[in-house]
């Protein structure tokens, strides 16, 4: 079917094609890449945006044995197409199957495992530091793309790497996109000025600067990769591409096409999502309803408007919504410098991005007292993003900080219920919820108050204590049994009251979260148990110790033992 | 005594002057800040450094109206002694005396507190939006100095600032060192090109860029002030200033005097410590015998190598040993990108710094597996320099990272084993201990082996379970007692084996840590005595669920009741 890629394997037989033969090889991996895409859902716009990159860097480089990163991981689906893994294509994004991302234990040709942005200067950085140590000749290469240059980190391995004598290329792929559109001054300055001036800003970082050239023509590549081996020292090639090339759709609506789903290759016809209402759009709506009453709130997102459900808050709102790009830590310190006055900032990240801002969470914000309200996206497992993007953290991480309040609604009424009550906070307060659709588990009607655990049903001897959305797990589970079940809505602070009473009536206790164990809200309940000398049995059940890759959410919960099947195999063991 | 400085309470005070006077007050205050330091130690040489600086800034403008916020927080001597604290300065640094570093609960006049660097543009920026929404006039500015600006952090924050319209100031205080002299290609840039490329980079990022002035002359900061209040939207300010300025020893010596402990005014003689032997020593020492024998360990610091004991070991090995300034995020990365080509990297970082890169190490070295080795200095209380700096939360937010294993050694002979075994580990290692003295505790010998106890004493019924360096107050409160004491050089993986046999044998269980209770390492013996269903007392000794300010480590660990005083309370009350 295919002329060329049929007969690829490994980047040794691309090696082997004449140059003029590369574009009808780019056309034909845009093309497996849409069929691949269009059938299984995944990234689409950044993969077709560094096809030529893809090709002509495996064609020119001697990869593996040159070493090459690409960050953003999700660019790499031709990087994976072109290094032998053509067939394992069927699998992308799906249990035991191949991953979204490069991943170091998939292939030898991973260099790197890049989930999270901004983390390729510093890696090739090291790794080329390394090689001299070793007197290894090999030739180090990182791909930064989709934004990821704004990163504080992608600066900070700038500098270090700038002050060597490296001969190390970054590759910056200026697309002027992220998922959304990129914002900030320097990506206005990649925009709006001449190519003499941006020459200075990477020259001032003690860099070798090429660029910008067009990234989707070989020749151009070609040229400046010779020019790159002329030169010593660290290089910065600036190339411009265009996200989705190739498929004109995804090159019209970028943002769009950036993850699509399933759609027909054809037609451009994105497939109707069977999509209830989700956790995202809960967010944004409940954020449009507190704007429009009171004016002493605002929003923070860092670089995910769109993935956030906050683009309608950011339209109507322009003035108290800033999307601050990729920079987590900026994001939360921002949010402390509004609140010292008298603004009260709704701080939305992604779980395991807020990770970025940890000090930040601690230092600056929780020291300080500071009402902050942090909306964390995308907690628990996401699916088929994998071990990277997984929310599992974050309870235990914030458990632990003093004055930080944390909670994990159980559904969407109880997400709205804790966003009102945010705007009235007087210390910090950081609400988790999961990616995808509500749940709505019309509980009987009982005020969401800090640190008050509800009562949801009354039963015998066992007591299931959860807190956030396992809820809706535990609701179908727990359907006809004689359990008790307490839901707290606040991890921290836990209801002393409700658990000493608990702890009076009951001599099984089993609790549920959706997050790793150790630091948790189980072992919160335990250390209480243990304070109060309670003498019954608790048994936690949480994520395990260890990392998870990629799957349907549900798959990933069942391999947790955490799906509604399993607790309901647990629960009718009890009886 | 003084002319100008004993008639001055506040700024008003200072404003009331005729500028041809400050030149005078900035030597008094020189003088009064002298006089504290070298009796009541602290930082010297930035606050030096700043003196005109300080007083022009609130002389010109309209502070605490005006905001004015100093990073770091170490050069802000000079700005509380002009803001009402002068009589606060004898109980400088001391338990429930005046902070080191601006703080929000001190005085009106710190707009924010600043005890890590690099936060002030995210924190002045969110205070400028903020003011914006209200309508409020007030002006907004912020002191970047001590090599702070190239920490990713700050770049975030000028990425977004230098993309708005907000008439913000940032004050560059360029004096070319942080604690160590400042490294890093834009500090070279700052160091070696002309004022005109300089320009570039900062309005590359949307600055207004004034400068570089003389941050000693009065007349210059003035003319400059100046030009600021004529420039519209966000300003950058450069000024070089010498760290020590007018005091010649501070001048010579910078490194030596940021923190010089006591000294004799007149003479410029530091006294000497009656200093044993440090665990940095111990670090340092132990790095030069391991790189002695095996070329395939590195070792990196964010800024530290003075306070981390890795002087000597950067003379000796400068192509192993990297100090990549204030980029703690770009320090963990790196190591990953050593680890994948087989150079084993000992990243030396502070505890609470390390909270800067929490994502890179679950991301890029636990998600990886790869064998990056953590050497974490300042664990547990770290005394005068207060809440910002101890190291309260390492032990919980590694204890649930995957893959990670986690020692807390209790003495010198056990880090020196822990360090060595570092160089053959093939999964991340993180190794944590205090600052200051080393204790030598002369245990029973037995190899430190990964997650295995030690018995240290044996007794009947109650058993003592202790890691890390608390087991020196231990050792103190335990004498004559028939208790058991088993010290873990693991907080995970942990000894399952020798605790199973605790678990049958012992009644009662005493944890002790020198970390936050929550997640910690109490936290995972109760979580398995539950597992095997253990039903004596366990009683968790650690650090409570508060931020706790400044004092001698003793009078905290006492504060915490874990000083060797209150733990031998307890003990006699369990006989």
């Amino acid at each position: 079917m295919y002329k060329y890629l049929n007969i690829l394997e490994t980047p040794s037989d691309l090696r082997k094609l004449k140059r003029e033969d590369l574009p009808i090889l780019a056309e034909e991996a845009r093309d497996f890449i849409l069929d691949i895409v269009s059938t299984k859902t995944g990234h689409l716009g950044a993969s077709l945006g560094v096809i030529e990159l893809t090709i002509a860097l495996h064609y020119y480089y001697n990869t593996p044995t040159d070493l090459l990163i690409w960050d953003v991981g999700h660019q790499a689906y031709g990087h994976k197409l072109f290094t032998g893994r053509k067939s394992d294509f069927q699998s992308l994004r799906q249990l035991n199957g191949m991953s979204g991302f490069p991943d170091r234990t998939e292939s030898e040709f991973d260099a790197f495992g890049v989930g999270h942005s901004s983390t390729s200067i510093s890696a090739i950085t090291g790794m080329a530091l390394a090689n001299r140590l070793k007197n290894d000749k090999r030739k180090h290469l990182a791909v930064i793309g989709d934004a990821s240059i704004v990163s504080g980190m992608a600066f900070e391995g700038l500098n270090h790497l700038g002050d060597t004598d490296l001969n190390v290329n970054i590759i910056l792929n200026d697309n002027n996109i992220g998922i959304d559109p990129a914002v900030g001054a320097l990506q206005n300055h990649f925009n709006n000025t001449s190519s003499a001036s941006k020459v200075d800003f990477f020259e001032a970082l003690g860099f070798n600067y090429i660029g910008p050239i067009d990234g989707h023509n070989f020749d151009e590549l070609f040229k400046a990769f010779d020019e790159l081996e002329n030169l010593k020292g660290p290089n910065l090639l600036h190339i411009k591409t265009i996200k989705g090339k190739g498929y004109e759709s995804a090159e019209k609506d970028q943002v769009l096409w950036h993850s699509p789903g399933k759609f027909d290759k054809k037609t451009g016809i994105i497939s109707p999502k069977k999509e209830k209402l989700s956790y995202q759009k809960v967010v944004g709506d409940s954020l449009i309803e507190l704007f429009k009453d009171n004016n002493q709130v605002a929003a923070i997102t860092p670089a995910m408007p769109t993935g956030s459900g906050m683009v309608e808050l950011m339209q109507l709102y322009p003035g108290r919504v800033w999307n601050v790009g990729i920079a987590e830590q900026h994001a939360v310190t921002l949010a402390a410098g509004l609140a010292t006055q008298g603004i009260t900032p709704y701080c939305v990240i992604y779980s395991t991005f807020l990770q970025r801002a940890y000090d930040q969470v601690i230092h600056d914000v929780a020291l300080q007292n500071l009402p902050v309200v942090f909306l964390i996206d995308r907690a628990g497992f996401v699916g088929s993003d994998g071990a990277t993007h997984h929310g599992l953290f974050d309870i235990s991480f914030l458990n632990s900080i003093p004055n930080m309040a944390v909670a994990c609604p159980a559904d969407e009424n109880e997400l709205k219920e804790l966003i009102e009550m945010g705007a009235h906070t007087s210390t910090p307060l950081a609400i988790r919820y999961p990616k995808g659709e509500v749940q709505s588990l019309n509980f009987p009607s009982q005020n969401t108050e800090i640190g008050k655990a509800k009562t949801l049903n009354k039963g015998e001897k066992t007591a299931i204590l959860s807190t956030g959305h396992i809820a809706s797990n535990i609701q179908k589970a727990i359907e006809g049994l004689d359990f008790s079940w307490y839901h707290f809505p606040f991890v921290k602070p836990l209801d002393l009251e409700s658990l000493k009473n608990i702890f009076e009536n009951y001599s099984h206790i089993l609790t549920f979260e959706n997050g790793i164990k150790n630091g948790g809200f189980g072992a919160s309940i335990l250390d209480i148990a243990n304070s109060n000398n309670y003498k019954g049995q608790v048994e936690i059940h949480a994520y395990p110790d260890e990392f998870i890759a990629h799957g349907t959410i549900d798959e990933l919960e069942n391999l947790a033992g955490l799906d509604s099947i399993s607790i309901r195999k647990r629960f009718e063991e009890l009886i």
